[in-house]
């Protein structure tokens, strides 16, 4: 006799449209047996889910999208994410049961993952779990993909965070400072700007919402330009860093979060002509394309954490009933640091 | 007595907003001795012009602006742009009298240039010297170094051009052809078409003019995408394209000659996410900073000119009193080929 459990999910209702609700993921509520099928290939295993990830780049994913680098959601269906996990269940013989994975799983108590080539075994088992949705996850390689490979960064240059205090801007700022870099942040609320200061270290840091002239603001902040700029927000604030560049400058788009929400954007970037008369080199990324150097990024991460060198902080979510809302309240900034979600606690 | 001569000027009437008007630009002639002042450094030139080239960056010194790569016109003043000389007095043992020259000197009949320092002696004066205005000046190495250095073409990839039959982007479509890149070229009439198809040899070509829906037209001539867009117009153009590139793609940003002439662009550019989605380099550059690899330019191209291998097309007027017409022309795209103004046939 199979043992069976009971199995919360998260559904999507239907594709998204504007900004996200907490009603258009629903809870539900099924039975899962805690073995892989006969059926399933020699490469699956069935996860007990401990830790979810709410990524930005989610909310593509609630639209009806085609050809986009990932798969839309499944109106109906249990969503997907990044999560920490434990294996229940095995048919690869190098992943056991007991072990701790992390990569893409279900929104949901426990999971069947029919291909495990996208996961990663957790090796530093004694850093917090959680830390595999972030600093030590995907979150965190983006930042160190993006800044290192990227941004070809320079001793003593000064480099630009929009959304610092999230999941990728609180380590690109880490990450420069410790280069050698000059780094300024810009976030949302006073508490965030605060952390950016006083926790994270950046030389210093302002809430763009405050801001009735971003020009402005990023000429008090860089009176010499910005050589780098780390991009998680798109729009106006995209605008007004162009009129603030160098000459050489860099800038990673990471991200556009202000962008995803809009059917019809109100306003384009006007300030384009900046590329050329300041010769910047502009480059999209995804961190799925650079995987090959996780391993070099965790070789330098861990240590930093261990030796404290480097703080994280987690928005933590209590629970898979609370998970719709931790991830809708990325739309609107609410979520101070990386959103999580605590499924179970092992 | 040191021997005098009339000496025609353009003059710039006063900082230009919207689109020139060959009114902008007055003619005016005084008189000029032909041999260069007592106090004057030993490292300048007395010239006699012999051709002007009219280039879309002009536009920008028309305008009141600080901190750009290049100053603004001196309104009162005679305009200054890259043109060929023949040297008529010298005071730098390099350049001697009758020497023939490319660089930047003034709009005028004769040119008092006190910093020789930029100018480049011409070599291979068996080619047409217009050309040192073109494909073996300034928009030639324009065209070089934005097609192989900042591009990194490979062969059998995919290459879009805008505003292609001009002195950059016909050179720009036969670099990608003989590399080994399928090329389609656009422009804004029927005559430019014909050209790029039947005399540069592009793989096809169309009328921007007469595609209400830009995107829909990339999508027809780039079923399977853009590897590498040479961008020299900006606005909407840019926008589809950017809908229309391939994953890896690459976006040189040569020019926008669409926004050079608003003072308010109406829309700005809303795709900017496929930089993300697609990871998309663009980068935007300006041939200044690259003349180093002139000499390896001129190695590529003077043979292939020789051969016939690649072919160039000029637009010419004559006299310095047609130069204002000319060069407003640019705006709206009335040349067909490079932009050449004859001054004086040696």
């Amino acid at each position: 006799m199979v043992e069976e459990a009971s199995n919360k999910q998260v559904i999507l209702k239907d594709y998204v449209k504007g900004f996200p609700k907490e009603s258009d993921l629903i809870l539900k509520t099924s039975i899962v047996k805690l073995k892989i099928p006969n059926q399933c290939s020699n490469d699956a295993v069935l996860v007990k889910n401990l830790y979810l990830s709410c990524d930005p780049y989610m909310r593509g994913r609630m639209a009806k999208t085609e050809g986009s680098y990932i798969d839309s959601f499944t109106p109906g269906s249990t969503i997907t994410g990044y999560g920490v996990a434990k294996i229940v269940d095995s048919s690869n013989p190098d992943l056991k049961k007991g072990d701790l994975i992390w990569g893409l799983t279900g929104w949901e108590e426990y999971s069947l993952i029919k291909l495990t080539q996208g996961l990663f075994k957790i090796q530093n088992a004694d850093l917090p779990l959680s830390y595999y949705t972030g600093i030590l996850g995907m979150p965190g390689h983006t930042a160190y993909i993006g800044f290192y490979e990227i941004c070809s960064p320079k001793k003593g240059e000064y480099v630009f965070v929009s959304a610092a205090s999230g999941a990728v801007g609180q380590l690109v700022g880490q990450f420069a400072k410790l280069f050698g870099c000059y780094v300024v942040g810009s976030a949302g609320s006073k508490d965030k700007v605060d952390l950016l200061k006083n926790k994270f270290g950046f030389d210093d840091a302002f809430n763009y919402k405050e801001e009735p002239n971003l020009d402005a603001a990023l000429k008090r902040y860089f009176p010499n330009g910005i050589d780098i700029y780390f991009e998680n927000v798109g729009g106006k604030m995209f605008d007004a860093v162009l009129l603030n560049m160098r000459v050489n400058g860099r800038i990673a788009v990471c991200g556009m979060i202000s962008q995803y929400n809009l059917e019809n954007p109100e306003e384009g970037t006007r300030n384009l002509l900046c590329l050329i008369t300041k010769r910047i080199r502009m480059e999209g990324f995804l961190v799925f394309d650079h995987y090959g150097l996780y391993p070099k990024f965790l070789e330098m991460v861990v240590p930093l954490v261990k030796q404290g060198k480097i703080t994280y902080v987690e928005d933590v979510a209590q629970g898979l009933e609370n998970a719709p809302n931790a991830l809708v309240g990325l739309f609107s900034g609410r979520n101070v640091g990386k959103q999580v979600v605590v499924v179970a606690s092992e």
